[in-house]
């Protein structure tokens, strides 16, 4: 958190369809559903979470991510950062406060890669879902499906990796956690983090602009994985690959589709990050064993079925 | 165990190149090597299991199993047994005792199906391995590898497998535990156990004699499989698939393969048996599930990489 | 299975309040209500457990044990053990088939530590709860609390452990599987199986007849041991010990009480036996270690605390 | 990190006999030695830390710890907190390079509960124990016992609690994550965190100041915890509690001691903290609970075992 940037906060994500989308993300993911707003879109979040919601869920003609927005400490650090935005030639747009219900104004930004992400610091705080504040007890009952704790991550797919490296490092205050070079030392992937995880957004190159691979949930075990596979095989839901380890960030992890055709992830574990670390690289001549370290092979899925 | 067969006792396999196999089976799974024979076949074991050994290797220029052998409770079971094998009608060889070091003689005989079984009642116990007989810790320090607790079972192809049946149940003892059945009501795969296990052996139809699929050794936890799946990978072990878990026995697992392209297996859970369960029956319009229960579809490798 | 006796196939004990049991039996351990009867007795059953019911709660004015059952192979084989639990001097009771609901004619008798036990052959099995026998999923959805999967042994004190272990062995068919002996080599506890199981059931040596001290209930994994010691503590019920392992079987293990004083455990993982296994022996200068074997001591609940 | 404190970068460790202590922290607790210096202190460090070493061993007559450091992500850092520290009122001293091998100059400061502390923002780094820094591994192989990942977080006892917030929260940037307060709302413990941990350092009401209650080290999974459980018994090394939750974070724990009557504690999990998030509070009348989540009451020792 080296320029106040907190956390991954919300991401927005597009569905063809609420009311099976919110059998993936509600009744599979084991997301809780906290409010709904007059555009139809429903907000969710994971059970440890303390903000209101992290995942809105938009009905369209096309799935993918429309934002993800990233909570900042105060609004004196949003002014801050809307200022160097504009200096690093971002298109803001100012969102004011109770667009998303419960949350406080936000500035909307594009990144070289073309995707648009959100700084804020103000949102409705309800606290852990299930859970008293005082005396809390280990875990609340009640959760249903995988449990997922909380939305971690993304990871998108677009072209202009540098740019897009400098926008979060050098005005976000993000670290380049770990990376991907090609033979030419070339960096075709990029986890970066504002905080300890391994990974608060990831970037992979592609040609094309503004791609959502996918939004990544945590649980806290490797058995919580195989229950989420379980879970997966029993609702015949549409697995991409797992249980399986990840090389980059060491993460356990299992891939599967929502009913729109956007990627989920669970997983747990992997490695953490401080400031003054290294960043973590991985060569393109072991890619596939830095995406899936057990198969040490690419499956297609992985790099052509995006949204 | 009916009919006083109690266990899977050993399996001779043929391995191209001794040293090789053993940075597999001593070195990657984990098995203590106990003692080596003039005929420079090496004999191993799971720490787990009392008898001197269970895994016996044997260089060959063509990879398989040249049988799988299981312990009686006595002289007597071997001698009523041998009895019922010859009235049943296979091929019987008596092997005296010592032809395998510390074993005493063994009945060996083939199967419909075209493999070779073995059955005795007298081996060397040593007891289990870097534990005392009195006041045991809860498990030896100095295992290496993935620590492989003992050799469970082995899964063959062939092609008469009603008769094979008919040979370990009739006059073996054993339960039908888990089948499955294509369209017709032909099985096509047959589970068989002398004990609480899902399968003490496992027999999948194949219009040729005698293959060998996988020998298969246990594991205590889904946690000890990951460790196993990172370990095929850190050593560039050839993986088939996994960690997964199969619908049959709903075990968790993962494939791969020795040098000589023998498959192994580690797994871990997985239903229980007594002799009055119904078998647990799969349909071939799941069989992909049944195989691979998170996947839900069978890989190519699984049907043809045999040896 | 040396004499056809194959598994602990119910338990009856004794509450104070029905409704409070069942808090503890049902919502809490999470076994399932299959039945009541017009004596006010309800039956329960784990998730895994084929036949219809396992443990039957009786109201009464006094906590403990009633009885436990042994499920036989064959009707043959009761009639048969029938002869020979006369022949050892036993006191019988024919209870006729429908005494208990869905069960058949038992056969009781009193072991030489004063406990009531029961064989019988016969009762209805209603399969795995919430499974289709027929291309089975891993689990069922919907269950509750601790999930326990079986019942699985009990452990019980009394004063004649040897004409007790006489009994089992001799004429049921049971091996001694583990065993404390003192300083004089008298055996202080024995755990007696009749399958692969450590323990279908164990004594503890003490100057009084007829003691209960747990029911046992199965779970897969430590995790799930984790689970049911957070489960424990956020419905207050009381507990005794744990999480933590057995020295004894190895078993990883928490002991708590339901809300009439009777014991219960649930437990994973631990040593398997064959008949061809020499006991596994502890001896009294480390029963610490024997029965906790973390702390390395005796708590003097463990002692004292019996129904 | 609100003003540039990262993490626990080390702690200096008071012990009765180098070779017994080596017994503990390295074979035991899996920490690797790193290097020795001319006092006889010894350098050791878990194997996902970066940096040169984070444990120090150093031979007394009296056991307890000496100092804990705190890493910042720049020595401007360190020369704008070492103003703030003389203004709060700190006794100061400064060390020069390299009177810790490998580290650069520390800044040692007091704390009003009688502790000392530093910070300092250079250490040689030697990266990953085991690992590459290219394409690495999941896990390096040869670890030993435990395998204690990485220094995590210590627990001090001593008097001016109000005091030691205020120099940790103002000065250094850490934020209050846990708390216990007592009926009159007077805070007995508080845990503090510079990062996403639920504690980067911790302290309890106690009358005297300046007392040691432990170090802890951290663990990937509660299979982890078992396994060190597992050791400390077969070692015969003297155990507190555990395996166990605490109601406090939530972390899954075990505590022993070193052969100086230092107390270690491995956990793993637990919760996460952002800047944002309200305080987690306990109060006294659950005391118990909030420490040993499962026994839900203190054992005498965990009050009054202190070095």
């Amino acid at each position: 958190m080296k320029k106040g940037v907190m956390r991954p906060g919300h991401i927005q994500i597009r569905v063809l369809d609420m009311d099976e989308a919110l059998k993936h993300y509600r009744d599979l993911l084991g997301l809780i559903e906290m409010d709904r707003d007059d555009q139809g879109r429903v907000y969710l979040k994971g059970w440890t979470e303390v903000d209101k919601f992290s995942v809105v869920l938009r009905e369209s003609d096309t799935p993918g991510m429309d934002f993800t927005g990233y909570k900042c400490v105060s609004e004196a650090v949003v002014d801050q950062l809307r200022e160097e935005l504009i200096a690093f030639g971002c298109q803001l747009e100012d969102i004011p406060a109770g667009e998303l219900k419960g949350c406080g104004r936000r500035v909307r930004f594009d990144s070289p890669t073309g995707h648009h992400f959100e700084i804020y610091a103000t949102k409705e705080q309800t606290g852990k879902w299930g859970l008293s504040p005082t005396n809390p007890e280990a875990w609340p009952r009640g959760l249903t499906g995988i449990k997922a704790t909380r939305f971690d991550h993304c990871l998108l797919y677009g072209d202009d990796l540098d740019g897009t490296l400098k926008l979060f490092t050098e005005v976000l205050g993000f670290d380049l956690a770990e990376q991907v070079l090609d033979e030419n030392n070339t960096r075709v992937a990029q986890f970066l983090t504002a905080s300890m995880k391994a990974h608060d957004v990831a970037f992979i190159k592609h040609p094309e602009k503004n791609k959502f691979h996918h939004a990544s949930f945590y649980l806290e075990t490797w058995e919580d994985v195989l229950r989420a596979a379980d879970l997966i095989s029993m609702t015949d839901t549409s697995i991409d690959i797992g249980p399986t380890r990840h090389g980059l960030t060491h993460g356990k992890t299992i891939y599967f589709f929502d009913p729109s055709g956007n990627r989920s992830e669970v997983f747990c574990g992997g490695d953490y990050h401080y400031p003054d670390h290294e960043p973590v690289t991985w060569t393109t001549d072991s890619l596939g064993k830095a995406i899936f370290y057990h198969d040490r092979q690419l499956n297609e899925r992985f790099l052509t079925a995006l949204t």
